[in-house]
């Protein structure tokens, strides 16, 4: 018996080892793929959590993954547990890598994130490429896939002498045909909080033709843009805040138009735009006495007072719903004129209180699939002539643990790390997936998962397209 | 010589010495009242500023004024002023006020201004009651005449038993009727870049029968008020941001409705919407190359680009504005689709942008005069009956130089401070003008320079006159 063990522990000393930090609902697929290496490649996984429950079950009792309850705040222990692995996965929220990332600096150990990369992440470039560590981040799907995606056309595009002139990029999240059951055509897949708030902050700003466009908050839901999807009918997108984020990183600097964007089912947008108009999306100021107010109340307290008219005719006046529009069955459908129904949260903003009503009727049932779609649009010069590729994937949930998000943040940063295990991904520092060496082989393996892109050319449909 | 030199000096010493520190748009009536008051009143005044050619000319060579070159940055100078007057008037920008404030507090000195008072002049509340000092504020115009005249209805309502119901409170500075020549009936008749901002920063929050009301800043313009005034036709009136912060300050903490406006002419703010509906007014980000923008261009950085359709038929659809809306002359009279006229501002904010173009149309003329109105709403209950009692005030400028706005900014604290100066009023502690102690009298002096309300009973009007 000590013998065994003894062999066991000397084994585990000889297997490759990978930390992931933070299990949440994106971590299944990623847990999944690294046991299913895990013997091949000879690895072992640790989950370190303070909640571990969800991880235990994943794991079940397999040989090579094992849970660790671990305090991420607790700087000891943290450590401790980076100092012992070969590599780490943070997924935790992305406010929290840093820590983890300065403790992989320390202990001298690779890091990867599925999460933007922030200014104190950025900050540790020079370090990590001092010290040849790579602090890989945006490796989900949006930011991940994305990048990839795109950049792999554009190299492409460029690599045959072709000059760039319009990039669109749209994601979204969404649910499954067999799952869409509602008449906004939409649920909860991810955070609500987000999804609520999803817009605000400042006017979206984008390239259009080569002049710079600008749309405030109140006007993002009735500048939307549609995009057909063979086999999976049509879609709309609204612009996200800054399409110019990655203009220079893309080398995208000539570029004529660049929009990036949002995507919803044909209709959503224009039925939003109801709560953004009428103020119940802002999250900035408390509602008085909240907690006891109905839905009804809620709706009523941003429309004029009136001892005669109802909730329902001051609302279809002050936003001239006409009587047979669809928009207002949607919004009936969300029960939102309940007098009955309270809204039971103490100085709750605008924001969560519609967070709250909504999750009602948008909250996935044990059965739903969700959907991750994508859409690019690549417009380019080459001999004179315009070109247009249109690249569009969609990737559709199995169930509520192997869901499309998981499996489109958690394929990537579980094949990344891999890559940079095995030494195919070498480039120090703070990095995104937007290089040959990481999107080739990481898109490529990805197809064997399902996640695959459909690529045709098609007529150059840009803004210009006669160059007039 | 000696000896007269001797003697004025002397005599200088034995007068009342008021200074008043920084000289603006609205100090020419409060100098011109203590001007005329001096020698029944046996006053001195001292103007103290950093740009003093305004005050020389108005003071020409009236033997009990003076002016004084002073940069109420350098606390030694400033305090050296302080220490050798009665009392002082800051009329200072609002945030300049607390080192005045404490320097007076440090050599007792009372202190008068019109603006509002800030956390940091309510902190030296109770140092000032302790040495029985006075600083007395909001009491120009609005803030001002609007609490003083409030508050001697609302005593008076109280005082013979009446329960308030209602109070409703608009204020609007525009231009006298000879001067009102544009299809907006608006000029700037005070800081411009405050009008092209009003309402931002939250959503409007007011009381309307018991229930608390929220309009978000893109609706603000479309949800209105009708306003007449008797020999002056219709207003119009869009709701302040916090109509309730003088809910308590008023002893109105039961009342069922609360609203505080500002006034425009009818049609102002539908027409302005167009600009916040485009996001004009957004003044939290920079527009690219804004410099070389004509106004055209500034127009279509707001709305979609199309090779085909021109701005004006793009913002017609955008915001569904028919073919023969009075609105689109309006914008047309700005000349806001001219392609020639440059914007020429660096790095500007689409609030500053559009304040040039306003600033080419809106800017008064030199014969030009201003108007200031209010109009106050009181509902209350008395024996079981409801009544209710309007009350408004219209105030003409004379020039450019004794506008509307100066007299009655300047002629209450001119008042206040020559009431405080002769111990009429004496109640010690940051003051804001809402007692009897302060309104009675200022009220009626102002009643002799043409100030005055025009007081009547109204059938109740509130919003729910049948209590149903």
């Amino acid at each position: 018996m000590l013998n065994y063990l003894k062999q066991n522990y000397s084994t585990k000393l000889e297997m490759r080892k990978i930390l992931i930090i933070g299990f949440g609902k994106s971590s299944s697929y990623l847990l999944k793929y690294l046991m299913e290496k895990s013997t091949s490649e000879n690895l072992f996984i640790t989950v370190g959590d303070l909640n571990i429950d969800n991880a235990k079950m994943l794991i079940g009792n397999h040989k090579n993954a094992e849970c660790l309850k671990l305090d991420v705040f607790d700087a000891s222990s943290r450590s401790e547990a980076i100092k012992r692995t070969d590599i780490v996965v943070s997924m935790l929220p992305a406010r929290f890598h840093i820590e983890v990332a300065k403790d992989c600096l320390a202990y001298g150990k690779n890091m990867v994130t599925a999460s933007y990369v922030s200014k104190e992440m950025q900050a540790l470039d020079e370090e990590a490429r001092s010290k040849g560590l790579i602090l890989m981040n945006e490796i989900g799907v949006d930011p991940g896939i994305d990048h990839m995606s795109a950049m792999q056309v554009l190299d492409s595009i460029r690599d045959k002498g072709g000059n760039i002139i319009l990039f669109e990029s749209f994601t979204g999240g969404l649910v499954a045909p067999e799952s869409d059951t509602n008449l906004w055509n939409y649920k909860f897949t991810w955070n609500p909080r987000n999804v609520v708030t999803a817009g605000q902050g400042g006017a979206a700003k984008f390239l259009q033709e080569g002049t710079y466009k600008y749309i405030p908050y109140h006007r993002l839901f009735r500048r939307t843009e549609f995009l057909d999807i063979e086999g999976f009918g049509r879609f709309e997108a609204y612009a996200n805040r800054d399409s110019l984020k990655y203009q220079s990183v893309y080398g995208l600097d000539n570029v004529k138009t660049l929009y990036r964007g949002t995507m919803r089912r044909v209709g959503f947008s224009r039925a939003w735009n109801i709560f953004v108009i009428l103020g119940m999306t802002d999250d900035s100021y408390t509602i008085d006495d909240s907690e006891n107010m109905s839905y009804r109340d809620f709706v009523n307290a941003f429309l004029p007072y009136s001892h005669t008219d109802s909730v329902e005719l001051k609302l279809r006046h002050a936003l001239k719903i006409d009587q047979d529009d669809i928009v207002w069955d949607k919004l009936e459908e969300l029960d939102i004129f309940n007098p009955n129904k309270r809204v039971e949260l103490k100085c709750a903003t605008p924001a969560q209180i519609l967070q709250k009503i909504l999750m009602d009727s948008w909250t996935l049932n044990q059965d739903d699939k969700d959907m991750i779609v994508m859409y690019h649009k690549f417009g380019y010069e080459l001999h004179g002539k315009k070109y247009q590729i249109d690249s569009n994937m969609v990737v559709l949930g199995e169930n509520q643990t192997y869901t499309a998000m998981a499996k489109t943040v958690g394929l990537p940063v579980a094949i990344a790390t891999l890559a940079i295990l095995n030494k195919e991904i070498t480039t120090p520092g703070v990095q995104i997936p937007i290089t040959n060496e990481v999107y080739e082989p990481i898109l490529k393996e990805l197809q064997t998962f399902g996640i695959s892109f459909n690529e045709k050319e098609v007529p150059y449909l840009g803004y210009n397209p006669l160059n007039n």
